[in-house]
């Protein structure tokens, strides 16, 4: 069989990434069970029918058959969810009797989208979400809550600070129907084209195409330009004129997100107001996040509020969430190698092998490191010692176990220092930073 | 909308239940590492012809297609994997030149088949697999590591102990060529429902269908009624009388293997000559795993040698492997009500709210708390104390934090015991028992 070659969009990590990856995974699980999130995956399918009602295109779905299967048969259509919210919005609905609300739960899981892919653009991603879920309503505090979270859970993990950008759907929507514009999507999707074709392109799609008046035009840019650490926007956006009661609702929200998220976190969130977020079903608060140095990558860290995602028979279940895109960020610091594993396999020490008769003894002292949860395994095969050691400085296992002998006491070696002492399998232990693999800056030693 | 109904074969568990089967796999990677081996997740994708040509059904194999795409576009038709082992052998021959062998390696995801669903089988479920693969050739003594991996795996969580049933390929093949019998699969096949249709209807099916003498069919049955717990099988074949070199080999591998578990997990593995397993790509060793008292649920932890399954353009990567089903183990356990967790959510204290201008200052009791490793979170409003306590009931939240007013010290209550004694945040913990879920028997208290 000739050398598979990669697919396109569907990232594989070699097995030192992957440990980058799980140190991660295990960083945002322990934030977010601290912060008393329950995990619940979801199946990695829904009704084709829920998928394409959701705000993405058909063409990025990707849809199931059964290889050999006849296409009418069974239970409808089914895809793989593009996200983790359509699917968390039905786990409600369908559970709502067994939960207890304010519902908080996360999920780290795959999602699969047919988009032609790019640099931070994959076919199949892994997402990191953390939602709350009201019964009826939900308190606005749970909108601040979730970058603090989130920020908690990068920080100590050596990637460069991230900054959180934040808007509010009520303030755009009221600001452009002050305006006197009935329907605000064409004016949402031409602002949102602002980083690419900047204020110029962005006045002449909105006279020439939207159909605005040249002050409608000047004033929805106005609003997109303008992005405070502060609750000073407020003022910057009523010196333009506008008046409407969602506005000032959406006003409100967003000042009350900016001052409880600053006292949480400082530094971490800025009111934004060019922030859109593509997907229908936010309602409020939109985040979106970019990381210091790579903010050409665009948002790492998306999500907001959603009022009436899921809505039952008798009860509407309102919800905030924001997701972290753990592909997306690695696949870019991975390229770049700006992270790396200290080693790329869990074992600490490789216990040599005399002859293989000896395989029994070996194990037994393999046995008694992992009892005190020092990872060990055997060597492969009884070779000379040289060619044991070679396979342990290829495999990046930092000890090797030397039985003694005779009656002599076992020794350890530190293959990459050459130092070898007489040790105690009861007794030795691995300097801390040996214990597991770390991560580290690329820089770092 | 509607209540959602679940989705035949697409199992999801309810919040306590994904605390059990975290814990499981928290215990599962725990052990793996600590015997050195790898996590590698691959894509859930692989060209449609390769998981076509690996032993699978075209039934079964889900294929995808991007809902609103051209049918002829692009890079070849996709599937999702139906098990681990076709891709990680993928994976060996695309990175071969990035990894040390023999390669350790471990993975915990899920698959897909399109099977007709019933309890312990599914559309979607997860895998948990631990496989060392070699460069060129792979000693034998592999095949006794995975079985003794993976008992070590599930001791202590709270599951009936299992015992692992192993036979050889070569076994079987060589004692059929002994007998004259050409073609090995077709009695294979026969064989393999001795379970369901008893000696009778096996006997009879060899001789009507697949054209066998009585004295085959009889010598072709009385093999696969063998299973010993110790090397007396190697005898207990002899005495059929059959003479062939692959036989000869099978048995002194398979004596081996009884051998080498034997000494490292007493009682752990039988010898047991009715084990065929389904997939064509085994070539030694293979395994079955019962669970005691579920032994009508199947194997739920299986696998075996493969030599041949990843073969480059001028090298071969013999392998060797076990899977553990994860989502049929668990289905069956919570089905039967045998496994629960201490509680539902990873929350231990719940810190009141006495108004909601104490948000900050709840807030960094939480923090305190979060600080030193317990899980908090802030009381979703400002209502009266009882009904704080009551989310915390229904949430199964333990603990309930009071901030002390006007100078008094704070106080935590136990709402199980109604307990309630003054404490400091940076100082006070909770029983060990309480500081995290627990997995339990469900007759546990």
């Amino acid at each position: 069989m000739a050398r598979p070659k990669p697919l396109s969009g569907f990232p594989e990590w070699t097995p030192d990434q992957r440990i980058v990856e799980q140190a991660l995974l295990d960083r945002l699980r322990a934030t977010f069970e601290l912060h008393g999130f329950s995990s619940v995956e979801t199946r990695s399918v829904e009704p084709l029918t829920t998928l394409l009602s959701e705000g993405e295109t058909g063409k990025e779905v990707y849809a199931l058959r059964r290889a050999g299967a006849d296409p009418d048969e069974g239970q409808g259509e089914l895809g793989l969810h593009f996200d983790l919210t359509v699917p968390t919005a039905r786990y409600v609905l369908e559970h709502a009797p067994r939960l207890a609300f304010p519902w908080r739960r996360y999920a780290i899981q795959r999602c699969w989208r047919g988009e032609r892919p790019q640099e931070g653009r994959y076919r199949e991603f892994l997402q990191a979400d953390i939602d709350v879920i009201g019964r009826g309503s939900l308190p606005q505090h749970y909108d601040a809550e979730m970058p603090v979270v989130m920020a908690e859970a990068v920080r100590g993990l050596p990637i460069p600070p991230i900054t959180v950008h934040a808007n509010n759907r009520k303030v755009a929507e009221g600001f452009y129907r002050g305006l006197g514009i009935a329907d605000p999507v064409p004016v949402l999707r031409a602002v949102d084209k602002l980083e690419k074709i900047g204020p110029g392109g962005v006045h002449e799609l909105l006279v020439d195409q939207v159909g605005c008046t040249e002050a409608q035009a000047e004033a929805c840019l106005g609003l997109a330009q303008i992005q405070t650490a502060d609750g000073s926007f407020v003022d910057r956006v009523g010196a333009l004129g506008v008046r409407d009661d969602l506005l000032d609702a959406g006003l409100a929200e967003l000042a009350d997100l900016v001052e409880q998220v600053h006292r949480a976190a400082p530094g971490l969130l800025v009111a934004d107001l060019r922030i859109a977020r593509g997907l229908d079903y936010y309602t409020g608060t939109v985040y979106e996040t970019t990381l210091a140095g790579h903010e050409d990558l665009g948002s790492i860290c998306s999500g907001g509020r959603y009022d009436d995602l899921a809505r039952g028979a008798d009860e509407v279940y309102p919800g905030v969430g924001i997701s972290f895109g753990v592909s997306r960020l690695l696949g870019r610091l991975f390229g770049r190698g700006e992270l790396r594993a200290s080693r790329p396999t869990p074992t600490c020490v490789l216990v040599a092998l005399p002859t293989e008769a000896d395989r029994p003894g070996s194990g037994a002292t393999a046995r008694v490191l992992r009892g005190r949860g020092i990872a060990a395994e055997v060597a492969p095969e009884p070779v000379k010692f040289g060619r044991q050691i070679r396979y342990a400085e290829r495999r990046g296992i930092p000890f090797v176990w030397f039985p003694g002998r005779d009656g002599a006491s076992d020794e350890v070696k530190d293959i990459r220092s050459g130092d070898q002492i007489p040790a105690d399998a009861a007794t030795w232990s691995p300097p801390p930073d040996d214990l597991h693999p770390r991560v580290l800056a690329a820089d770092a030693g």
